[in-house]
């Protein structure tokens, strides 16, 4: 029998992550968000901080190849084409093992077939995410606005170039809640209630 | 204070429809879907048949207006505009009046800050919803397939000719939900439980 596996998607800043963990914790499975950046780093040689700062987020490796489909590379493999490859492994391999949360990283779309998903995408109105990334990691010397609109461009464009499918569209999800609204426990209670 | 008020807005084939009235039931609130049509027949002189057939359904309107902002109809207003602007009354009303669950219509921006809102989405896999409507509504000579997208794209084009919205899309709602896999039922549950 296929392991239950919830996946969430989340705009920055929308709590999605916190969401995850806490849904994890009330049905007493594990959480899969930095422990997956740790997996990647023992995998690939990288380090987590390269890998932080290189995968999800960071949808730009086709502008330097050229290509829009990782898997016509044109003879040519960017780091993160290998990171992809890798992760692909590991989200696989984690959905084989066992159920749990996985957050972001295209486990949705990685993990397809191969477990059953309850596929779920967090989004907030664009102040209250502002307001949330403030109070989580200060102020940086980039505007929030921009820092907001940056991080959700790039896992757009990730999820694009390795999935193929439109991020945050209503087709791609079984639960789309407004943490802004709803709250982060109300949206906690009603993933575990799914499960 | 304001009443709170649930909108659904669905895709054809979903069971929004169902949902709303169930959700209502189990609220013990009024639903308002096929009962807008008779309030809006008795308001405009219009038959229920035509609004049926030339309201949300049937953004044609714009096709012979050439227009695609019903703030500046060049001078000429379509039966099409001036039922929505019957719609827009009713609807306010409606708002202003009682706690309610209403489907489709428009009613999550024609309420946006006229009541205090629960904004849902249903839709479903298209197979899924094939499946329903052919059920319910039985087989036509025209194919499923193109009822089911021509509805949609109906319903789309419509919202966004008098919203300047995107229907369907993730920012507009608060909760959506995938009614062919969490089923009708869980879908109520959710539903009520956040009213």
């Amino acid at each position: 029998m296929k392991n239950r596996i919830i996946t969430i998607g989340r705009e920055f800043g929308s709590g999605g992550r916190t969401i995850g963990r806490l849904v994890a914790e009330k049905l007493g499975i594990p959480c899969y968000d930095q422990e997956l950046i740790q997996k990647l780093a023992e995998e690939s040689g990288f380090t987590a901080d390269y890998i932080q700062n290189e995968s999800e987020d960071a949808a730009h490796g086709f502008w330097s190849v050229g290509v829009l489909n990782a898997d016509q590379p044109w003879g040519y493999s960017s780091n993160q084409d290998r990171l992809w490859s890798i992760q692909n492994d590991v989200i696989t391999e984690l959905g084989e093992k066992e159920s749990c949360v996985i957050v972001g990283r295209c486990a949705d779309v990685i993990l397809e077939d191969k477990a059953d998903l309850l596929k779920v995408f967090i989004h907030a109105d664009f102040n209250k995410r502002a307001q949330r990334i403030v109070e989580k990691y200060g102020e940086t010397e980039i505007p929030t606005e921009k820092r907001l609109r940056e991080k959700d461009k790039r896992r757009a464009m990730y999820y694009q170039l390795y999935t193929d499918q439109k991020w945050g569209a209503v087709e791609n999800y079984h639960v789309i809640l407004d943490s802004g609204v709803l709250g982060i426990d109300k949206c906690v209670e009603i993933i575990a209630s799914l499960y």
